[in-house]
Order: structure tokens, then C-alpha cells, then sequence
């Protein structure tokens, strides 16, 4: 397992527009259960409303030691001075944001084929996240990558990568062995009836990555 | 008129999702009309497309010797090098900002109250953008403001005031001697069929601005 100085063995990322009161209810009682980082994203949010809630977030995770990565929107990164980055292919290029942010700030880039996991490794990703690895009601229109392309792009890159995509407590045994630093999770941890428990349940599994 | 380093007596505020080849016909013919500062707004688009539209305007605006503004996105504003940023009442806020970008560029704050005004003149905005003065379809839920507000507006803060909201060749007049720096103006340039001729009609009625 190739390791970043962010743990990211399990990392939640949070569902659209949950109201900052129950968000913080789940993500500390899923940080009690396990869970090692935080991603924010929210893309419907205006840029106010997405930075409130990133403020108040970070101040939250610092209390609990985890760190606070923000999706999309490096502004709000740098506002609130949170851990790291994470963007998609659709989002402004790494090269550009490597100017912009500062060194410690992690830098995680979403790819779906090898060729855009080298291309996020060259331009310099701290991590990449590799999906879909499962279908995925979060990501309707993502096609689910094969095993043997997550095995063979976790096996070309010398940075951590996390599989994301529909991993849940059933599927994620699937995962072992392929070389992963950690999972990316929404609706396991987000909707679970005990975020507690349903985080402690997918950090059992995921401790044979290794 | 209170000045700014900028010139803002015809702003002309970009219409969403134009392409960029048809956007930068429309923005230098009305610049060749009289336009003096162009502000882009992309409120659905991807960070990736708006980066790119505003990488590729900035350098069209570079030769035209015309300041370019973006509207929200910080992020945006600092990876082009924009000549300022323009914000909502939703997005960011003004003292969060002040502190990310640099000194020389110029933060512009819609207002549609006296309140606002002076709240963004307390916290260093460049200038207002008062609205909507008029009807408009590109904010149809905005209530025009009363004139003698707008008028009230202009007397009470130190910094320029242009007013935005319907604005056209039709109604431009009824804003003379209110106080105002300039106009903003969206579909009657974007729209028109000949945005220079659009532009320097515009432009001739608001020299009585002054």
C-alpha cells in the first residue's frame, strides 16, 4: 500500500446539501467508527452557503484530528485553509492549481482509465481516486471500471490511490489485494442507519488492503 | 461620478454558455462601440469550461486594453489573472476574499439595498452594482428598485456605483445625474443584432451621466 501523509484508508465523502447540524452528527460519529478523512463537496450549493459549510466543517474535523479535503472549488480550499483538494476531469487542470495552492495542501485528482491516472501523477496528484469500482446511485452515468484495470493502474502509479463507486460493506472484500490505500465511501456511511457501526464494519475489511 | 482605476461606465456583463468564438465576436465589437469593461458570468458551467472560456478571454481583453472581471469564482479570478472579481450577496464573502487576491484587483459587490451598499463599502469593495434598476429576464425574480433608492444609493457611499438590471437604449436616460459611474448591461448588447451600434447608442445616453 503506497501511503500519502493524509490517511485515506477510509474516506467519506459527503452527500449533497445535508444541513451542517446533521452532517457534523454523521461525520463525527463515523470518525468514531473509523473513517480517516473527509471530502465536502457539494455542486448545487451557492458559493456563500458551500463556504459556510466548509468553515464550520473544518472546525469540526480539526477537533477531531481528521482532515477536511474540499471538491471543486479551490477557493473555498484556501478560504478556509483546509487539507486538501480534490477535482475531477472537469474541473480547473492540477497544473494550474499547483500554482495556486499551497505545498502541503493535498491534491486529489478523480481518473477512471490509466491514462488519466499517469497524467494526474506527472502533473503532480498527492492521490488519485479510482472509479467507478461498482455501480453507483451518487454517479448514475459512471460505468463501472473493470478489477483488472483498478489492479493495473494502482500497479503504474507510484502515488496512493483510493477505489470509489458504490463500495459498500457487501462488495468491498472484493478490493483486497489490488494494491489500494484506502476507500472512498457516500451512501455506506452517509445513509446508514449508525454511521458508527456501518464505518467500523467497512474499516474491518478494509484493513486487509494492506 | 466617483471613479474607479477601471473604467465602468458601459460594463458589459456576459450572457451564459456562449461559446467562446461567438463570445469573443460580440465582446469586440462592443468594445470597437464603446463598451470599457467586461464582466464573465457562468453560473451552470463546469470549473474546467469556465476556466478555459475566461484563460481564452483574458487574452482577446489583453489586446483590446480592456479590464476583464469574473463574476464569483475567486479560484477563476487568480489562475487567469483577472483584472477583478465581481460577487453576489451568495457568494463568497467580501472580508474572506480581500484576503485571497491581490490588492490591485478590484472587487466589484451587487447591492440592491442601502444596506448592502454601505456594508460593502465598509468591507472594501471597489464598487456596487445597484439592482436591478429595471424588469429583466436575466434575473426575473429581481424587484426593480425604486430611483430615488438607486439616487439615495449613489449619495451615501464613496466608492462608484453602476446600476444593472434591465437596462437598454430605450430607458438608459432616466438614469442621468443619479450619481452613477456607468452601466451594466447584458442582453441589450448581447442580443442586439449589431453590438457595436448597440454599444456606442448605449454609450452616447450614458455620457450624460455625469
Amino acid at each position: 500500500m503506497k501511503k500519502s501523509h493524509i490517511d485515506l484508508s477510509l474516506y467519506l465523502v459527503t452527500e449533497e446539501s445535508i444541513d451542517i447540524v446533521n452532517l457534523t452528527k454523521i461525520i463525527s460519529e463515523s470518525i468514531a467508527g473509523g473513517v480517516s478523512a473527509v471530502q465536502l463537496r457539494e455542486k448545487n450549493n451557492s458559493s456563500l452557503s458551500f463556504y459556510r459549510k466548509a468553515a464550520a466543517l473544518k472546525q469540526v474535523l480539526n477537533e477531531l484530528s481528521t482532515p477536511l479535503i474540499i471538491n471543486d472549488r479551490v477557493d473555498i480550499a484556501l478560504a478556509i485553509g483546509a487539507d486538501g483538494i480534490h477535482i475531477g476531469q472537469d474541473d480547473l487542470p492540477l497544473s494550474v492549481i499547483k500554482q495556486m495552492v499551497p505545498e502541503e495542501m493535498i491534491i486529489g485528482v478523480s481518473v477512471s482509465n490509466l491514462k488519466e491516472a499517469l497524467e494526474a501523477e506527472r502533473d503532480g496528484a498527492g492521490y488519485i481516486g479510482v472509479g467507478s469500482v461498482f455501480p453507483t446511485k451518487t454517479k448514475q452515468d459512471a460505468t463501472p471500471m473493470a478489477i483488472r484495470e483498478l489492479e493495473e493502474i494502482c500497479r503504474s502509479v507510484s502515488i496512493p490511490a483510493v477505489a470509489i463507486g458504490g463500495i459498500n460493506a457487501d462488495n468491498i472484500a472484493s478490493l483486497t489485494d489490488k494494491g489500494l490505500a484506502g476507500a472512498a465511501v457516500v451512501s455506506a456511511i452517509m445513509n446508514a442507519k449508525n454511521p458508527r457501526e456501518a464505518s467500523t464494519s467497512l474499516l474491518e475489511r478494509i484493513k486487509v488492503f494492506t
